[in-house]
């Protein structure tokens, strides 16, 4: 017996924004793409919030024309990437006519497979999303958010698998964000939906590296019957990233499971990135080993240095061990939300909130929004107590009806609002990168023409010990120019202006 | 169905040997010792050939004392030790009553397990140690160091496991120095030694991370019945070191494999470990991520390191492929021995000459030796015509016998020669220090009483690139004391000396 394990590389999307705070500039990937686009790999992931946004507020660089650019220059691959169903790309519900014109235009600018994910796997969140990508003729792949609590159950998953199919899914992801997926876990879960769903309905699994185990929880997935796995190129992996692409290809040799990367493309990918890597220094993760901690806080890396830079700003940097004791039971009272953007940042700014001011004494808006059901439904019932507070303090009622469908058309509005924009060139594009990002896009719009930044460094410039200290004025070259000091000549001190002898 | 599998902890031995070139102080052991002792580890890894070699090279530390606070500080764990056979922790082969000597008095300053290894697994050079562990009644581990050739195949490991346990040894030892054991192979050959000689045999596996596939090869392995694997605390983890022990645990949950340490103890000995790590930075390897190039070349990462500098020496860095190239022809010639200390170094150097010089114009007295049976058998037959060029340039015949059939009794000579050195305390200890490493214990003895030197550093001081520039003269903090500069005052240039304005 012998299956064909397809694999889903990383490096241009998630890889980036896991160990390099999302930096990288297109011009960096560009070399790799044509190896990229030979190796043999699935689909290549390269588009989704967070490099979006990064594009648009650090490196100038217009998303939509890197799409075009990767469309172009990987013509034979599948082009992939993470869309969070009903808030697309932003931090709040889109209307559903917005929806269908981004879906629209992505695919029209080269998407061709769509992962399609609610933080709190709400399947109401993510159909109006599946539908356009269907409507397209692109790949629609639905996405259960991997979580642990005590309401998780492997049934509990088996059921969104069926929902996400009768929605019309072509595969089903497990994204396994905080690398919390052991490998019995792994194995139940994809074994569970196989048998209930049939063993056609392709299942894809996505993990992080974090805790260390979970390469071989992908080992038993595939086990299990997962088609496809996503690993990043080994140069860009590991640490908070992903597995590396060429320890899964060894893991699998002599198993029976085959798969038909290519090696000397890999080979050249990862020289290319392990050259670029070391310029982004600055910028790389704190995290580098194995975190295992996860598994008993259940709070994701991420969150945590979060939380602790709200601590430091309040002065109260001790208190983070109470924050991390309240996680849980914010957690809890939330109905055990998965802990992923935004849920993630949603819970932990209200645990901090609770430790500083009193449970439940203030509650962010977000948080309320929460606990009264407008970011969608939640597995577990919120606890009626908090959700009274919430109803209070935000003065708005609860709701259980799908969050969007209390939207009115918005199109227009936000295609008038995009227009008014100095440097917006009028295109649904523009409209669109207006309406998920309006703080950031008019900026954007009015500096476009000054063209893409590379945020890389030559690595001696990049270390990270460079980037904590303040701008280098006294500091590694502190005396090119000239400096005021007190100058004592002759028995008196005086103010001087001093330059450095020749 | 449950099974317990045990753990052996190699934070004192292997981790820091792999990760931190073997350069830990016994100081920065200490404080750990009593979590390690409490843990709950199968056994604790502390001593070996490199650790002995680099506590009386680098150190100024006496081993024996190493191992004996070992001993006081951990009363409730099984001290494990790494023991060459006959080589004991040098690079020769010792006369059989130097065996028993070394055996004797390691067991009676403390040591519980003997892990019994020869480099070209030929039992013969194993019999005299594992005759002698047994005979002091502590745990004989017979080693099989696993390799990948033609000739390697998964009965010639069920032979030797037999030919192991016939030698009496109390548990068998799969030992993966360079991380080529894949998860099929690890199963094979756990479940083919199982089946073959026994469920009843204990088995343990030795793996190191660097093409980061072998924590999948531990879990196959031990679904195929192994009873032990080796892991090191994660802040000490990875890399050309090994697989973490917390990720280890948590790898098992839900499996019906169970592991009986304790997380609050590994959670001490993990932050005791990422406190000192970073103060041994100036002597990090630096192989981080994972290297799965390894599968394809066979070399291990440390060989090429070698290799490179060799050539570096004779300005022929440029050569380096065609090196690489040579490696696997010559390790064919020589039989396929596995690639490890010696037999990686003598094939390393070999290939170097060969390409420096012509192929086998000119030979190392190591390598003659290897093709003329000095070091032992092979598994594979050794190519004639190279044998014959080594008898030339050695000039001395080939030999079938077991290499220390032929040396003659020389315990006393050691002992005469050791106890005519200045500092020597005339302890059979000192004897044997002086015996294995008569280059440097002369030098260690002689300023033994200056005590333990410790080197690591402040962080800041032992960065990789701190190490690698000058001294900080002018640099981070360059004017908190007085300067002279020129200055420019009334129009007129002075030199002066300067303080900065308060």
């Amino acid at each position: 017996m012998s299956k064909h394990i397809d694999i889903t590389e990383l490096a241009l999307r998630d890889a980036h924004q896991s160990l390099l705070a999302t930096r990288m500039a297109l011009e960096d990937m560009v070399p790799a793409c044509a190896d990229i686009d030979a190796a043999g790999y699935w689909s290549v992931e390269c588009w989704g919030g967070a490099t979006f946004d990064a594009c648009i507020r650090f490196l100038n660089e217009d998303p939509w024309e890197r799409l075009r650019t990767f469309r172009r220059l990987m013509p034979n691959s599948r082009l992939q990437m993470l869309l969070r169903g009903q808030n697309l790309l932003g931090y709040r519900h889109y209307e559903d006519s917005v929806v269908d014109r981004f879906v629209d235009k992505a695919a029209e600018n080269g998407m061709d497979v769509f992962r399609v994910f609610d933080a709190l796997n709400d399947l109401r969140n993510v159909a109006q999303a599946v539908r356009a990508v269907r409507r397209n003729g692109k790949h629609a792949q639905g996405t259960l958010c991997y979580t642990v609590s005590p309401l998780h159950t492997v049934q509990g998953y088996v059921d969104m698998a069926r929902g996400l199919l009768d929605l019309g899914c072509d595969s089903l992801c497990i994204k396994d964000m905080a690398a919390l997926l052991r490998p019995q876990a792994a194995y139940d879960v994809v074994k569970a939906i196989k048998d209930a769903c049939g063993q056609q309905v392709r299942i894809h699994v996505h993990t992080h590296a974090t805790t260390g185990v979970t390469l071989v929880s992908l080992m038993k997935a595939i086990e299990a019957g997962a088609d496809c796995v996503d690993t990043a190129i080994s140069s860009l992996s590991l640490g908070p990233g992903h597995n590396p692409t060429e320890s899964l290809v060894e893991m699998l040799q002599g198993t029976g499971f085959t798969t038909s990367v290519s090696k000397p493309h890999l080979h050249r990918i990862k020289d290319h990135f392990a050259a670029v890597r070391p310029r982004y220094a600055e910028f790389m993760s704190n995290i580098t080993g194995v975190e295992t901690d996860i598994f008993d806080s259940q709070i994701p890396g991420g969150m945590i240095s979060n939380m602790e830079s709200q601590l430091k700003q309040q002065k109260a940097s001790d208190r983070l061990k109470e924050v991390l004791e309240e996680v849980p039971r914010v957690r809890a009272d939330a109905g055990y939300p998965p802990l992923v953007t935004p849920s993630s940042q949603i819970v932990g700014t209200q645990a901090v909130f609770n430790v500083m001011m009193g449970r439940y004494k203030a509650m962010t808006g977000e948080f309320a929004d929460l606990m009264l059901g407008y970011y969608g439904a939640t597995l577990g019932e919120r606890t009626p107590e908090v959700v009274a507070q919430a109803e209070a303090q935000a003065r708005k009622p609860p709701i259980t009806e799908r969050p969007a469908d209390l939207l009115k058309p918005e199109w227009q509005a936000l295609r008038q609002a995009a227009l008014a924009l100095p440097g917006c060139d009028g295109s649904d594009e523009d409209v669109l990168t207006q309406a998920m990002f309006p703080q950031v896009a008019p900026k954007f719009f009015a500096k476009r023409d000054a063209g893409p930044k590379n945020l890389g460094q030559a690595p001696e410039a990049a270390t990270p010990a460079a980037a904590a200290s303040p701008p280098a004025v006294g500091g590694a070259e502190p005396l090119r120019s000239a400096i005021v000091y007190d100058v004592t000549l002759g028995g008196r001190t005086r103010r001087v202006t001093v330059t450095p002898a020749a």
